[in-house]
């Protein structure tokens, strides 16, 4: 499909804005550590209905950012990260919604992050960036929503870690926000997800070039290992069923094994083509500071159970979504999650999707979630008038 | 247990003892390459019978070496690492059974590998060692095993890795064997265990200290390059379930988050004890050989069905057992093999374990697996009278 085609059915050229906040006042962190400024990088598509009753905010995983629908330019090759599901007539129809997406705090793409500037020194933070929770995270989209003029969102939506913060914001914020659609995630990082958490961390301390988190002047950034990491993580995202499917055992470009420590299956070349790709476009340290938040991330900590941590979310409206071959966040994480959302009298609906493509099905089953988060915007739409 | 009383239900202290053979005519390899001479590291515990029929070998994993049961001396404070199950009285009965094990070639425990001296160098092979596949390591094994005057196994029993040894055993040597015991296996490698392998040896190629494998001279080892393996490969061994029990989110030395980039979860701690301890015991360049031979595992190869594959094993009697929360191996690839055998005609009891364990459930599942061996080998030893 050409751009020009595919612009057709897309909120087509975008562009990200930036918000920057906490100059004067410090933005205080979850750790007791401040940060000032603040700047959030953000897209929009849609526009705000004069009630301000259809703003949706959108919340992206790990490497994402703002961009999350629409092309840069008339030649861009590639929409936003989640297109499938954001535009005009699509399950976030822009038609309709207002929708919001805004890179997260500690990020590399626009927002505060490792590898802003320290105002103090004049250069890159690197490991003086203070470290960042997912509720953080969140207090600073609240921050975006109150300089848009939003008293209160219709919907808060996103898978992996952006469903941490979907979680976070009908937990902490229930008053803001009316409905709620956490996908393929968990109240709670568990020991193996901070397992692999740490070992995609190490991989990137083992790199020479990393120096602490002070590579930034130097020209030589830790490729090596951040490439290792993503690699360990890559595979975490799909199931053995999909990568089965997709690669098999077939080889890259021979006929017979090399006998040689070369890239020869394709799933090694597959797996090196993401490793490269990524080196490109990540910050190393800024992979350090949101793979911390995912660890910290735990819903029910001060609270004594998940359901007391979610009292606050008992009028929202809520789409849990599983899916069978995901063994990042397996399904016992969202239905212990629907247990506790059920416990407190929350609105939920819940599905627990059967699917081959691991945890990315939250992004590549497009025809399933397009019908599924479709109809429950439809709903919410007609249930809240907007 | 002091190793005093631990003696007592032990084998006692062992000899590792060095074949060499292929001085003269080299041992030719799967790739056409050839290798002289050729040393196999190996242990023997019980007594051969008269008429040679009592003798078991049991095959190791990927860091495992000969030293499968006993003590090296009088002090020494961990007995070999199937201890569990070889022994008097234990699963292999060494008063009934002649048990061996040999370090597989490649390892760096005493058989040829890269860390060998080349004869003709005079130097570390380093990556000038030839890529070894599994038929090879039982090649070389058959040629101990020749040596030590055994005209037939009575059985071949290993997990993992050591599994595909059993399967090649019993699908390319079927009249040297009797009974093969495949634990937590695959008859194939497959593109999610490839990926994995792969990742690992990334972590290695990613060490500067790796210098394409030509690290033995100069005193530095790609040591942080390894523990990234390790830990990888770790987490791999163990499942969501035995991690969440074992660890949860407890820290490990504070009471509160440290928000510093620290080792402070309790599992993270753990991962990187493997990973440093991995290091102290494993070379690097042994860890490629050894997981490119897994990668090249594929049974069926060439035969065109793993029945097929299999034909030559239809006289022997199998043991297999997988277990449900292997994610490695998953119990599928188990049940794949079992149908091909007994298309075949073969003799097989097969159980799916239900262990929250993960796929070190056969090393670590102590009792399920006394109880399941001791009786396989108790009928085996009472049908064949030895």
């Amino acid at each position: 499909m050409s751009t020009e085609t595919s612009l057709s059915s897309s909120i087509g050229i975008v562009q990200t804005q930036h918000y920057t906040f906490a100059q004067d006042q410090p933005f205080e962190l979850e750790s007791g550590a401040t940060l000032s400024p603040v700047t959030l990088a953000y897209e929009t598509y849609g526009r705000l209905n004069a009630v301000r009753s259809n703003a949706v905010l959108i919340v992206h995983a790990l490497s994402g950012g703002a961009h999350a629908a629409g092309y840069r330019s008339p030649d861009d090759p590639k929409p936003g990260w989640w297109d499938d599901a954001i535009g005009p007539g699509k399950a976030f129809d822009t038609d309709r919604f207002f929708v919001i997406c805004s890179n997260v705090l500690g990020s590399c793409y626009g927002s505060s992050g490792p590898s802003s500037i320290d105002p103090a020194t004049g250069q890159p933070y690197g490991l003086h960036f203070p470290v960042v929770t997912i509720g953080d995270m969140v207090r600073a989209q609240l921050a975006l929503i109150d300089h848009l003029g939003i008293e209160k969102l219709l919907c808060v939506a996103g898978g992996s870690i952006g469903g941490m913060q979907v979680l976070e914001w009908a937990a902490r914020h229930g008053d803001r926000v009316k409905a709620a659609i956490p996908l393929a995630t968990t109240a709670r990082s568990n020991a193996m997800q901070i397992a692999l958490s740490e070992v995609g961390r190490q991989a990137i301390y083992a790199d020479p070039n990393w120096q602490g988190g002070d590579y930034y002047a130097n020209g030589r950034r830790p490729d090596a290992g951040l490439a290792v990491a993503r690699m360990i993580a890559h595979i975490t995202y799909l199931s053995e069923q999909s990568m089965h499917s997709k690669f098999g055992r077939r080889l890259q470009s021979q006929e017979r094994f090399g006998y040689q420590f070369q890239t020869e299956f394709q799933v090694e070349s597959y797996l090196k083509h993401q490793g490269h790709a990524f080196i490109q476009r990540f910050d190393a340290n800024s992979y350090l500071y949101i793979t911390k938040a995912i660890d910290y991330f735990d819903l029910s900590a001060g609270s004594g159970s998940l359901a007391a941590a979610l009292a606050g979310a008992a009028h929202s409206k809520f789409l849990v979504v599983s899916f069978t071959s995901d063994w990042l966040y397996p399904s016992h994480h969202s239905k212990e999650l629907v247990s506790a959302l059920t416990a407190v009298g929350a609105d939920v609906s819940y599905l627990d999707i059967e699917s081959s493509a691991g945890h990315d099905a939250f992004l590549v089953e497009v025809d399933t979630m397009t019908r599924l988060l479709g109809s429950f915007m439809d709903r919410l739409a007609r249930e809240e008038r907007c």
